[in-house]
């Protein structure tokens, strides 16, 4: 018997994608939904958050809400839209104390409020343990829509901000090493909502998605979504200060640069002779944007460490699928 | 310490309304959120359903996708939108197999093709027990939006449908009476969304809401924010043929009726001169609207049985509070 154990999330999503029959312009695949509402798309993006597998120790309720409202705004960003609001869904236990719920909604709150939108409803329920639904909505127009799909070989490669910070939180909370800023990324993740906007706007982005699941996983989608390969230069990537802090080991930090997750930086291609553009635009939002690599249409996707070309392995976060001893 | 056991669902849901600092026209509180876009209202709302409170034991995974879908529409069609689109998360254990997963999905595109909509993306984590969160979202006419207040001293209490059924087939499921029609009902409830439609066109609808916590809970609600009192005569109440099949007693039938819930019905207040209108669309839409008391300025909700006036208890389906035994 398959079960969604042996199958694995990405896979049992693909079987969900393949049912679903979406009328939307962008159905099930991408960061969002996109429903075509005349001169412009209306944005709708659903993530759940459970206890176990997303909500580590260390962070308090305030964490959960701003949580829950950040991953579904990165979403929104990820495709260039301007959030319109969001709806969130509590399932929480009846010995949960008001004050918890209480914080976690000003958390929600804050984090939209900080973001310029705002929660506009949700939902209540009696359950046996903490878990948290958030839909985020926006709008984008229709020649700025940012998709997974689009890049083209001789594109560059881009991501915003720097990686491995929130993967370096989380083993410093583990490991009780005291990086405060990087546990703070990984307990406040802090959506790219503003730039996702500029990138929309700007004509030169030919593709775009959010990091929430790792880099080398995201380029994948991008590559699989535009049926071509991306060679990534390791040495270009920008990476947080914080992860050689969490790890001596170089190997251990590559993986954490390349597949923990949770950074919500935005990964996107743009035209080749945009890359002054973008320059500008990075000094202009005042977030750093850096070219890590170009679109190729190879064999399979390419990272390149120190000159030394190797495969670029798929190993971003996947739930569900047992891993082997 | 208060809890949210010791609160009950209903006042945690108002102090988290009381928190949240939604910017949209109509925020937290009513059946949806609505947004304005410009030239109407974008609805939404948001559902999540758990396995021990909203599940009952003979519902199969296609019951629970169309349910799912159709508790969500059933809120866009008491404010009198046209559905856009839903998307769902799904939190579910490793250990389902992959066909009741098929099975829900196939439940939850049917329900939302038979109502001309579809779903357009989602969301599937792991998690310890099933648990669904659904977000549908609409359209209205700023014109033709129907809230939950308004009703006006003198005007018409009415409801679509009959009463009773879903609760009649709880017990026939529970109680093995072979009522197949109610169990059916229970099972995948049926959202009034072309009668929604038909009733914000109307503009004789001065509120409305669905019924899902039971009609003395949505009496109460209507009346609490129209700030009016409500006067309903039980002999009007369109009853199901199954609550008598259901219950001897005529207690516990009225019980059923007035607070069991779960009938997805519409319950909503109409002008004073607007009875024949009233008629005319049900007749067009083929859905029986009945009559069933007046909107007054009294002391209190007042039921009225054979003529006996009694105060009418607010007494519908609440999680959280620890039942007194």
């Amino acid at each position: 018997m398959k079960t969604l154990g042996t199958l694995g999330e990405r896979e049992t999503i693909r079987i969900i994608e393949k049912i679903i029959k979406s009328d939307a312009t962008i159905g099930p695949g991408d960061d969002c939904a996109a429903i075509d509402i005349g001169n412009r798309y209306l944005l709708v993006t659903t993530d759940m958050m459970v206890t176990k597998a997303h909500i580590p120790k260390g962070m308090g309720p305030y964490d959960i809400g701003w949580s829950i409202v950040a991953v579904n705004l990165s979403d929104i960003a990820a495709m260039g839209g301007t959030p319109l609001g969001l709806v969130t869904a509590i399932g929480i236990t009846r010995g949960h104390p008001i004050e918890f719920i209480e914080q976690m909604v000003d958390g929600m709150n804050d984090c939209a409020r900080r973001f310029n939108t705002s929660i506009v409803g949700g939902d209540t329920k009696e359950h046996d343990d903490l878990v948290l639904c958030g839909t985020a909505f926006g709008e984008v127009a229709k020649d700025g829509i940012l998709l997974r799909k689009g890049a083209k070989a001789g594109d560059l490669i881009a991501v915003t901000g720097s990686l491995g910070r929130a993967g370096s939180g989380f083993f410093s909370m583990k490991k009780a090493l005291g990086l405060k800023e990087a546990e703070d990324a990984l307990k406040r993740p802090w959506p790219r909502v503003r730039e996702g906007m500029l990138l929309s706007k700007s004509g030169f982005v030919t593709s775009a998605m959010d990091i929430s699941d790792g880099l080398s996983t995201s380029i994948f989608e991008l590559s699989r979504n535009s049926g071509m390969t991306f060679e990534v230069d390791y040495t270009r990537i920008p990476k947080a200060k914080e992860v050689e802090m969490a790890f001596h080991d170089l190997e251990r930090q590559k993986d954490l640069v390349l597949n923990f997750g949770d950074d919500y930086e935005l990964l996107f291609t743009i035209k080749r002779e945009a890359e002054d553009d973008l320059g500008k635009l990075s000094q202009e939002c005042g977030c750093p944007m850096t070219v890590i690599g170009k679109v190729t249409s190879g064999e399979e996707n390419i990272l390149i460490d120190n000159g030394k070309r190797e495969k670029l392995e798929n190993l971003g976060y996947e739930h569900f699928r047992t891993r082997q001893p």
